[in-house]
């Protein structure tokens, strides 16, 4: 990537991160929901941390750090960079201030702008730029997700973004398209940027199979809770029962029951009724899983995803915009629909390395690989992923149990 | 009381409140360091909610509540006013805001004042403005012991208020303070305001006694470290052995080892020296205990603490000053120094009723009464109590493994 | 005691201790149900372990260890001694076997009656073997206590001896017993046994009082319960109300819901219908608190219990009996009925040093003195503790939640 | 199958299940020393109920239960037999005792008998019986890793059986094992009985790879211990660092430091040293992956294992042996040694349903495709193992982290 260009990917996703929190107050900066979560503050200073730590700091440019103790405070998980403070913890620290973190964020900017106006960066430092890019759009969504948290929390019920206008949805068959499978190429070749977890591209056999032309609505996972879905043990996995039981889950994460009956959902855009033609999210793994037991099917692998939308072409360029709930999806005839931008749809395949798998050297080894565990493959991206940030071979992984994610259900079966 | 006077008294405490938190940043208001404390917004608000729940809307003003929701949301535990938000979850409430809240306050402050203004209270509602403001009094302690815990757990060691200059401290040899017992009388007596706990008065028998003319030192409490007081658990309750293995106490709380050795302590100046001739503070019950025990001597009953206090007479007035954290004593001979305004002292005696205890009325009955069980007495009063607060017959109460308050350590022993 | 006194007394406290464990199966003496309970097993070795360390050890009579690892296994509690086999983990021992504690057992019990048909033995070794046979005792309660609750979680409801026939009890009116309280001594005095917690006999004022003439019924705690006493959060302490929702009380531990309505419960006689003047059994001091303020009166103090109680006299002797459930009670006119031998009584006395409290020496010091915190005096004894060991001066203790022991309600009021 | 093999299989099944369980005493059979492991007593009657639930009372027979409280108190996990005993409560049950359990088992053993020695059963029933025998065959081992458990978390170190006497080992160079990989076929085929969860046989594509000629031994891992492999966090994935610190791990489980350093291990034969050649066992996934990491290689993918192992043909007959712990290995030349019959071997593949799969019918679907989340899958056979248990498709699952059954180390690589 040339300097120039860097320079452009640098400030816009700095100012798409800023603007995605610009809709709070400075006391919705401070709160951690739950361990899983982290504090709006927290993430803008982690962005400029990561900056500051393997991009300024490894230069030999005299970067004076703004606070030598935000090498401490703001490190998320980096073994290789020293202790950090402990993850459940970051709710507690009323300090620094928002501003202060704001003067920090521009002390790091200025520092990254002098650098990148400057000559073109060797390889390595160039990389680490993008890197860090990449890395402020994955905590761009995760603002998103994890605010939502906190306002859906609140009894007050506060609202993110009024609800946009929008056309009504038109009803849409689920459809199955078909797909071949065979012995096929997945995985992310080229210069261009992928995760380490993306590469290589290898072969993997897969036999005939389908999938479906769009995600679950709310109309059609409700009638999975009205048969019963979450009272029949046997339709879930054990784990997946256990978690049922224990978080008491009966429905999808952040819907309640409506006074008078039926079901209202916490949203961005405050409390409101449930959709039927627009996407079930925040659902589970499990759930998405019993879901689909339910109806005979299953999950797609991730293989299957990738092979099946690759052929679509790659993800339609577009910008974030304040519509940060999914929206109903209308395919065209064999098309699958809502691959990116609504959802991310849970496959059935473990977060495990690909064949000749080797993760970034250094420190950002541990940006992916250290999570191979425990943890399930989703494919696409959401209503609250930055579109430059989709791609076909992207793996997000998340645990089993895992809802405060925008998390939908594609369905797959076997060819038959 | 008369009505001006209940109306400057009431005007008084909400203004000490506000300067209480004035130091604070927007986000220092927000966080809820532990299950104990609360968040600085949250004791706000709740005093406004005392008052707006016990006076305005019990009597007949046509007051109209700020938001209704708030009736459950700043709820701390009066089970006879309805559902309340889990007291763990405080901190969990980005909304309403600070400046949300300074709004409450302004609507209920100013619906009091026009009460208060008005044609004096009938008996009940002029107890309930009475009752609510020493409730504020105590919220205006917690806020400074609760926003104490914030700072202290950051490892940016935020300042409350600078460390004022201080004539330097005189030791003072620790004396015994005699008193002959007998069948004394202990307890609140007259019309002036005090909670229900202190009263009645009544009758109790002591044994001759002797109590410190002084609270124990941070350089006597050193001693007692050294001693190798923390590993002996022959000098230890078995439940307070137990609580000092499970969270692993080697110290006071908010003291942590310096580097190059010797101690340091967290306080509301930011880190510093530990001053040895300041009273040790932020000691429990257990610790106190075991501290005496050492020492061959033992806490004193709380019948005895009052007895001997109050033949010195009332607790000298003064003003709430910025000095939040307590200062060396320097007791003339034969006087029982610090009794008021450095530290609570605990006693040995658990907080149970009086003979012949009855409760406040209605919903106030629940102030006190209920958590008669499983906490210990403490008397006198600390550097952050408002003076105003502070009574010969006052029992405040708490867990005996707690440490965030400004407890420390008064002794007693048998006469010889 | 006279050489001889005490070569029979220990003989008989061994025999009767095996006594209360020859119902049960050898599966039965494995098993520990809760934290706070023990297997029989270990209460059956831990027995001889105090022999073995207190007297035969600290004697120089070149007694040989059974076995030198079981003095680790077998301490309770005692950090004198040293470490100790952690509490929670003494149902995981499955060896030694019970025939090798059986053979642990008669090892110590042979060296015991050698030492005790010899010469007579100084004061501290002659105090050891009675305190030992004192803890025997204890021990011997606890084994009917701890192994109810065995059987009890068993679905196949063991019965540990069938409930013996016996006439149809005769309802008596609750009655009040008048007392006039004043400045009276407590406490145990003279040369007889009696723990350190008994002592020193000292003076006391009361105020006048009146006394329930027996135990509260289950037919009466039925009252309660259907008045919906479980449900009133205001008649409840607050620690109580906790507890009660934390553990999902609804009725007196063992109580259960019978299968076309009412109650049953499970006993060391099987399952069986509640009998409704029977006393009711197993409620904790926050239950028996709740009840209390439920009919308007209170617990009695420890030593309104006491004062009140030692006017008729010590308790009438009697042989341990199969029946090990309480029985109704039938008072005479004016008498403290069931003071002894049914059940338990809280007092609303925290469990605290008597004023002049002097602990045993070494060792023996760990026996009370450290568990003053946290719990509450209960009186008199119930229908599986040995009659020797009953005594007016009697303090029992356990924590305000405690369920498992045999443990009622009686009621005071004040005078009026 | 014909009836008189299915017979002679019943019978030579239970009789081994028996011999298990024969060296303990009763008191070990009724601990339950962590909730993943359940008592001796259990197990036995569990394979009873098994039978008993799935041939007999399925089957028209006229059978009576032994006892109809059974089908509730020995029904481990499946929902569709309705509601079980809690599995962290089987310690809690002392009755029925182990005497009851053998006539229970009788009971159900003589009317299998009788069953399988009339007329030939339809294919449901003697699938039944044949799953049967192969479930009491996991429990038959599961007895031994359960038991293990309960003896060396006793201080006193019983043995289970004595040490046998070998032939001293004879060190043997790790070596590297290539295969070429392509697109192969692996899972089980034809109507011999194997799992559902080892079926169906299907086509799988691997890269070339290397797999050890033996398993990792103590003398190897001690190497990575003293290299600090549990103390670099960058060795380990992230999931495994955490409960590498939340449990304190620092070497496999059963390894106790020895006085006077190094190592020693509790075993069924008791306490001893540490044998360098022996294979390393009772490691978790997560150490098994950090070993792997250490060494620069990898774990095998389950494919992988099966690929190479089957080249050798199926695993030799042998009878289970009074050997209860792992030998070392002597592999010839090329040869994949210690495939089965000492320990488990830890392979990188999550645990999830093959392409195709198709659970068992009714109640037996819960047999394995439930467990199909969050567990690895392990390959071989372990000491423990009865021989003709193994098999070259046989797919055994365990959460990461567990340890206690007999789970070594296998290496694998990429072909160089």
């Amino acid at each position: 990537m040339t300097a120039p260009a860097l320079l452009q990917l640098f400030v816009e996703s700095q100012a798409a991160l800023e603007a995605t929190a610009a809709p709070l107050s400075v006391e919705d900066f401070v709160v951690q929901a739950m361990e899983d979560a982290s504090p709006v503050k927290w993430h803008l200073a982690h962005v400029a941390w990561f900056f500051e730590t393997f991009v300024l700091a490894a230069a030999s440019t005299g970067y004076q750090a703004f606070d030598p103790r935000y090498r401490f405070l703001f490190n998320s998980y980096y073994e290789a960079v020293g202790d950090r403070h402990p993850r459940p913890d970051r709710g507690l620290l009323s300090r620094p201030t928002v501003e202060e973190v704001r003067r920090y964020r521009r002390h790091v900017g200025e520092a990254m702008v002098r650098l990148l106006e400057g000559p073109a960066l060797p390889p390595a430092p160039a990389f680490a730029v993008e890197l860090g890019v990449n890395h402020a759009e994955q905590h761009q969504e995760l603002i998103a997700t994890d605010v939502k948290v906190v306002l859906a929390r609140n009894p007050l019920r506060p609202v993110y973004l009024p609800r946009p206008a929008r056309a009504p949805a038109v009803p849409v068959e689920l459809a199955w398209v078909s797909q071949e499978g065979g012995l096929l190429e997945v995985g992310h070749a080229g210069d261009a940027f992928a995760f380490d977890n993306e590469r290589p591209r290898h072969r993997t056999f897969l036999e005939p199979f389908q999938i479906a032309n769009r995600l679950i609505t709310n109309a059609e996972y409700l009638e999975f809770m009205e048969a019963g879905g979450y009272e029949q043990p046997t339709l879930w996995l054990s784990d997946g029962w256990a978690a049922r039981q224990r978080l008491g889950w009966e429905a999808p994460m952040y819907w309640e029951r409506a006074e008078g009956g039926g079901w209202e959902v916490a949203s961005l855009h405050g409390s409101g009724k449930v959709e039927p033609l627009e996407p079930v999210c925040h659902v589970s793994f499990y759930e998405a899983d019993a879901y689909a037991r339910w109806k005979g099917v299953r999950l797609p692998l991730e293989q299957e995803w990738e092979a099946a939308v690759a052929r679509q072409g790659p993800p339609r360029a577009g910008r974030w915009s304040p519509h940060p709930e999914p929206l109903a999806g209308s395919p065209a005839a064999g098309e699958i629909a809502q691959a990116f931008g609504a959802a991310w749809q849970w496959t059935q395949s473990p977060y495990v390395p690909y064949p000749g798998f080797r993760s970034f050297d250094g420190a950002f080894g541990e940006y992916n690989g250290k999570f191979m565990s425990n943890q399930l493959v989703l494919r696409g991206s959401s209503c609250v992923t930055p579109p430059r940030h989709a791609r076909v071979t992207y793996r997000n992984f998340f645990r089993p149990d895992a809802r405060w994610q925008f998390t939908g259900i594609r369905l797959a079966r076997d060819a038959r």
